[in-house]
């Protein structure tokens, strides 16, 4: 599609966990075994008052400051599990606390697949001709949901908020997608007690479940499928292909992925260390992260692969201009 | 767009309430002045058990049974307001359950405005290539929100769910449209006590809470607006449009758009009193019942304008094929 990436930015959370902290409320845990499978040394956790809306509002600010013009806003798309409120849709409260003027607005319920998907539906928006730019944004907290001696989740998720602003462009730089669904494997990742199965007027648990296993061996069948799938679509090479940017799950995911498709490793960018999971943001930071780095050129050929929640998949080759 | 509504089936939950059931739990209330207002007679109930996945379930199975294959099935979107569970979204969920194989799903956060919107984002997947045909399907169920002696919400508000099959067309039949948001008024109908405004094990409130004179002057606002900017967007005049379905907010609304506008009263389909206000459903269901009535022929340029909640507005033009 004709569209690309005209800038992003993302807000962390000020609080900042160590693994040392998980340690004082979990004593048993052995804290160097789960850093050597999470990758992660360090989370961002919002505070009790700070919502997904806060957290977006602060990364679209930073858009909005680097140049881009509120009045060139066509849509904001905001990607969340964790809205402000049932209803409305937390988009609305973003575009007026911007002071953009009325525009497309709406939440797209999705997890770590979001982003790719988000930039399927916003690059649409655009080739349809119902809009020109705007701003994806993808927030949550997560950590809200998680228990303090959840060993499965509380080291690997973190909260934040990335923002990008989408816009058209002259050549097909957007493309191809490989977007899919498994709902068999809708209770893997879950917040049992939540949207319609809270009893009302009764106590809320609101507490996340994630079984690693099922989720690992879905993503180990899945992601190398979308990958292949992506490279025959495009008619591309791994050697192709100039970065690897998957949704950072985990080390022990991500390096497994590497092992599984044999990919040069120097062509996979990973950055969960200081930041750690932060669902569908985790893509946006990366590509930011690498741009600092500079690991990315104008021409490059970027493969970007989103999973989990749902299941859900979402990969994409963008041409980075 | 070279999209076109392909079918549609809806499905109302089995249990009915009358205004005589209101008066039983509110003997305060003069029901014959609520029914002028509301033009409500009977409203449907989900039962306890009964979420808007299970109602979009329904719906979805009646399409497929009037002749839509699984496999061609290229997405699910799912707007809601009530979903299941705040993570996975519900989409994934009814994908599985439909026995539809891997597709784009995911759920979008809009109330009556959410069937446009959802037209434009599905019709927009179809016009980037991203799809060819799928299932658009609007299922809520507020009155699990509403207090029983809530005299704003519970006389209108109403449960079911519509399941339209979009697809592609070799004529420009979809469009133009009219999105728009003016996230100033999002505290006006608003479930407060939801989301992550939920304090986490404490009691959950849940209930909907609607400033209807504020909604109505957004209302009498906006609506006007849009219909007008369709009508100047398409070199049309309300003489070209052959039938009207706004919102099925409330007769008090639908007459005050009309007297607002001067359009000729037969031109504007209304359904609301067995059925009540179903949120995004509205606009399928009565585009369904239209045509069962014999309101609808082939060719016939149809305007749709959904309004509510965000505030968050869509119209758009059809022609019906």
């Amino acid at each position: 599609m004709h569209t690309f990436i005209k800038g992003i930015e993302y807000f962390l959370p000020e609080k900042r966990e160590s693994n040392a902290d998980l340690k004082i409320d979990n004593p048993d845990w052995i804290i160097d075994d789960i850093e050597k499978k999470t990758g992660v040394t360090t989370r961002r956790i919002s505070s009790n008052n700070q919502t997904a809306t806060d957290l977006a509002e602060e990364a679209c600010k930073k858009l909005i400051k680097s140049g881009l013009e509120t009045q060139d806003i066509d849509f904001i798309i905001l990607v969340t599990q964790s809205p402000d409120y049932t209803l409305p849709t937390s988009a609305c409260i973003l575009q007026d606390r911007l002071g953009v003027g009325s525009c497309i607005a709406f939440d797209v319920n999705l997890g770590c697949s979001g982003f790719v998907y988000g930039l399927a539906i916003s690059s649409s928006l655009i080739s349809s001709g119902l809009a020109k730019q705007g701003i994806l944004v993808c927030s949550d907290t997560y950590t809200k949901y998680i228990d303090k001696n959840d060993r499965t989740c509380r080291p690997l998720f973190s909260d934040a908020a990335a923002a990008v602003h989408i816009s058209i462009a002259k050549d097909d730089l957007m493309g191809p997608f490989e977007l899919g669904t498994d709902g068999s494997g809708f209770d893997k990742l879950i917040v049992p007690s939540s949207g319609s199965r809270i009893d009302s007027c009764g106590m809320v648990e609101n507490r996340l479940y994630m079984s690693g296993a099922d989720v690992f061996m879905f993503t180990m069948d899945m992601v190398p499928k979308a990958v292949n799938s992506l490279l025959y679509k495009s008619d591309k090479k791994i050697e192709d292909i100039d970065l690897f940017i998957f949704h950072q799950a985990s080390k022990l995911v991500i390096d497994s992925i590497i092992r599984r498709l044999d990919l040069p490793e120097d062509k996979v960018f990973v950055n969960m260390k200081d930041i750690g999971n932060t669902v569908s943001a985790t893509i946006p930071i990366a590509l930011s992260d690498a741009i600092k780095d500079n690991r990315i050129n104008t021409g490059d050929l970027i493969m970007l692969v989103g999973f989990g929640v749902g299941y859900s998949w979402g990969g994409c080759l963008i041409k980075w201009q």
